[in-house]
């Protein structure tokens, strides 16, 4: 999802009541960042505090390169990374991820062998092959083993778009909460829902529903579960007692635009890139009696300040041994703090750019290459800015492009390199990244290997299904990532 | 001001709390547009309900060109047209134009004449010469004569964007609604400000304050100033009975950008232009006690309605003897209904676009010509999409480009030619584009002579302040549109 795709941060048709109502009940975050513009990456930052480059969640295979987690990726979360569930189990608490993992989907890496208790969806995005002849669909678990596979047991009509799994996940997580307030234990969900990721879909009751087309009628399916998953914990009398925040793991993807992607308001370009569309997110906290409705905050935020916020409201610390990147941010939240700290924005283990206050320094810039984009791919449809978007990686390390996001939040006028502004803005941001190269230690790089053999042929509890399939030999090979 | 110039439009900084607080209590329009992509004949057709090309403010000295009312131009409103407060006098209605009239300068043009009972402003944009040497500097005036001239006496720093004219005309707004609460008249106020138009200004007490620099300082002051009028009103007991709205006369001046130009958020280029960006503006109305809170609409509606609906709220009915483009929009505020109507996009007497329920015709496209944009003249920087941000006049009356607004809200994906949704909405399109063609009876265009004769040499009251400047010989000539 994207920075505009919600009405309360602009979009035009405003077919978001519920998300809308959530905000004017709760905080809007103007400021806040994925920790990558692309989904694995960011979601293991998510749950683990730390950056993609220090996690694991890159590759080294070309430069400055973004990568993921597809059926052949040999990676996975690394057992000594620490997830926000295992955290949080020393604190009581049951942890249930809805929808997808994404951190890895050979044995070692399943959610529930990293702090989780339940688990209901699937380990890889809903992409085909759609078949399940030569090649394996992707499985759908409950908890330890699968339950079936997607366009086979769960499906999504490519034709129309139509699918129930938005209504499976609202009623998973409605279950659980219901179940966890019986117990009276503390609980963490993940609700991790996918239907704004191409291949988007809606259930039949949203269907033509939007009048944004099919991207739409799946953001409305999910502002109305959003609506009543916070009804609920209303009804059940413990949403005083609930943090909840919505965001997003990356910049709307508008490669897939206009039927399957959304909207990044007044940013430039989308998922894939560093530029702000690729990048910032809807963010709302929600959490009656304790947020001052209807506040609004300009704290830098990330999405791995959940990991750390979500341990400061278990009363939990963060790991000491280890650099956590994401913040407390609730002095931001319930004081209106703001807290000084910069954002990231990495491809690779390649820092192209950071933003420190209201300036953003890019020390490379690209948007794909010219091969990628002769065949149609565009991260920045409609949109060139010359010197910026640019389809060959260029370097600008030892003169950074600087942008004031106030003045100019679409990235498109540049500081003049001789201005004072340039030269204050320059000096405050190097020293940041200077501190932030000298104590980067980047983790052993996950998403360099690919292997046809480890796909989900086998899933855990195929046999009962009478779903295995046999995977062919071994071949493991350097991944291709284009982008 | 652009469509994505406020925080309740998207704007990132969200630094308009009063005009959202306003949208909270009243109602928002999504939907709503200028008349023209231009300032002149905008607001022509605001207070004649009346599209310009009906009105006479627009050009026929060269094809599809933009044409204004510059301290030059011959022409202005003429007598024949019956403006909103010649019509609201009839129903005992004070009205007082404060700021930017715009609509002529010469004696027969005057606001006074055309039903305005009081005025405190320019009768031009707040441009040069700044020296009153070679040209005159615009006069400002009270009613029938001028007390001075900008720059001279009405200062705005062009270094530091300094000015305080909107504390001025802020002051004007709230004595002349403290009278007529006195003396229990009917009024009404058009708040014609200014600050947000090249040269940028604000006050001392604004400048610096906004992140979005000198133009956010500007949109920060009127939005203050918004809200101490609502706060008068509230205070006077009179705003249950006082219908307040809020928008623009055409969309944020890209070519001004960063600096002095605005957003239209996620709309296609700015200013000049019948893309989106040039012609969706921000638009509220209020009126406690009868429109209820929180209210979004999505009618269709155009600056002209506000002629309309205002003679409608006084009881009035439009005149009967001319074609009104301007609908009552009350059912739309009141009642929540979905009024049909089209919207034109007009350049010159060319109609360039039309837009009928969520699509959008252009028969025509053009951002500016390659000479204009060679000069770094660009209506649409950082934005390119190809066939349609085109640099020479393309015509397309055969085989219009279509928009779906609700996917495609930027105008970047033509629906193709070949696919059944062109087919249905060409067709719908057509026939409401034949009725509008079969009666536009265009009235004489007010914008074709220029001549320096006419400046604002010797204003009524010049005399008296020693402020009259001797006009050169006439010399009419045809005025150059290079957009």
């Amino acid at each position: 999802m994207g920075w505009g795709d919600l009405g309360a941060f602009g979009e035009p048709s405003k077919e978001t009541p519920n998300l809308d109502q959530m905000a004017s009940e709760g905080m809007l975050f103007l400021d806040f960042y994925t920790a990558n513009p692309l989904c694995s990456p960011s979601r293991a930052a998510l749950l683990t505090g730390r950056l993609p480059v220090r996690n694991g969640f890159y590759t080294t295979n070309a430069h400055a390169r973004n990568a993921y987690t597809p059926q052949d990726i040999v990676g996975g979360i690394p057992d000594s990374e620490l997830l926000l569930p295992e955290l949080l189990k020393k604190a009581g608490y049951v942890n249930k991820i809805i929808g997808k993992w994404h951190l890895g989907h050979r044995p070692q890496f399943h959610p529930l062998k990293h702090g989780f208790d339940e688990w209901f969806g699937s380990p890889n995005c809903h992409f085909g092959p759609y078949d399940n002849k030569e090649l394996p669909n992707i499985p759908v678990y409950r908890d330890w083993e699968m339950i079936g596979r997607y366009y086979e047991d769960f499906r999504i009509d490519l034709k129309t778009g139509e699918a129930n799994l938005t209504q499976i996940y609202l009623q998973e997580a409605l279950d659980f909460i219901s179940k966890q307030q019986v117990s009276q234990q503390p609980f963490f969900l993940y609700w991790a829902i996918d239907a704004t990721h191409a291949p988007v879909y809606a259930s039949k009751q949203f269907l033509g529903t939007s009048q944004r087309g099919l991207y739409g009628d799946a953001v409305r399916e999910i502002d109305d579960s959003v609506g009543k998953i916070l009804k609920h914990l209303q009804k059940l009398g413990i949403s005083e007692n609930t943090f909840v925040f919505f965001t997003s793991d990356n910049g709307a993807a508008l490669i897939s635009a206009p039927k399957q992607g959304g909207s990044n308001g007044p940013f430039l370009c989308g998922k894939e890139t560093t530029f702000e569309g690729g990048m910032r997110e809807p963010a709302i906290a929600w959490w009656p009696g304790h947020i001052p409705a209807g506040g609004v905050s300009h704290q830098l935020g990330n999405v791995m300040d959940l990991f750390t916020t979500s341990l400061s409201l278990a009363g939990l610390q963060p790991p000491s041994d280890r650099q956590i990147d994401g913040i407390d941010l609730l002095p931001a939240i319930l004081q209106g703090k703001l807290i000084d700290r910069p954002i990231f924005y990495y491809r690779g283990n390649e820092m192209m750019a950071v933003r420190v206050g209201i300036y953003k320094a890019h020390y490379w810039t690209w948007s794909n290459s010219w091969e990628e984009y002769s065949k149609g791919i565009n991260f920045c449809p409609g949109q060139n800015v010359s010197g910026v978007t640019t389809h060959t990686k260029e370097e600008h390390t030892t003169l950074p492009l600087l942008f004031h996001l106030g003045r100019d939040p679409g990235e498109k006028y540049p500081l003049s390199f001789a201005s004072d502004e340039y030269q204050r803005a320059l000096e405050w941001i190097s020293g940041v990244v200077q501190q932030h190269k000298a104590t980067m230690l980047p983790g052993v790089p996950q998403l360099n290997v690919c292997d046809k053999a480890v796909m989900n042929w086998s899933p855990p509890g195929c046999e009962k299904l009478g779903k295995c399939l046999k995977p062919p030999k071994s071949d493991p090979k350097k991944c291709v990532w284009p982008h």
